[in-house]
């Protein structure tokens, strides 16, 4: 930036995705899918977000239905205690959301330099 | 994106720049500067958006210290019982940041078309 500025300025971004005007994900909710694909376990990525099995279940709820579609298949016991996993659409989307954010960040600097017009 | 969405997904986001790891400007912050501007006056630019005028009064010279420039000038008493402008420097920032935005809104689709690779 110009003269008269101390130091660097740098531009940040939050991404995310609405539907019908309704938050789908976020960075909060695929770091929920995310945990949730690292451990098999919706308990295990819960705790690793500090929230309650019921609150991360719920979350879980709200963004199949916001989206529509199912993220997470969830076996109940057998010889491995059961557990959770991402559909194939459910690691789909994390990974193209993270495409996204990745892509976005990777715009910003440009679109900050050409509003912003940096000269020497 | 692919059939099994209901409705259009649609990618949301919003920018700000930080100096020093400290948020230095936000959609919020040169709302505050162009109601300024507009109004010719920090009391009406607060009450615009619902700040007691101290606490616009201690925002402004936040982001004035955070930066390192000043934004307004304020003329106390005369004719016009004083007011409130930004001056050229603050001008330019707020131009440039809704440039930014802009920009940044306009990349937003295409980063979001390339992560998710639309099809038909």
């Amino acid at each position: 930036m110009r003269r008269g500025y101390d130091g660097p300025v740098e531009p940040r971004s939050k991404v995310w995705l609405e539907k019908d005007g309704k938050l789908a994900l976020s960075d909060y909710r695929v770091r929920l899918l995310r945990l949730i694909d690292e451990t098999g376990s919706l308990s295990d990525a819960a705790a690793a977000m500090d929230l309650s099995y019921r609150r991360a279940w719920g979350k879980l709820k709200e963004i199949e239905q916001n989206l529509g579609v199912k993220l997470v298949d969830t076996s109940v016991g057998g010889a491995g205690g059961g557990g959770s996993r991402l559909t194939a659409e459910g690691r789909r989307l994390v990974e193209c959301f993270e495409r996204f954010r990745a892509a976005a960040a990777d715009d910003l600097s440009d679109a900050f330099s050409r509003a912003f017009e940096v000269d020497g």
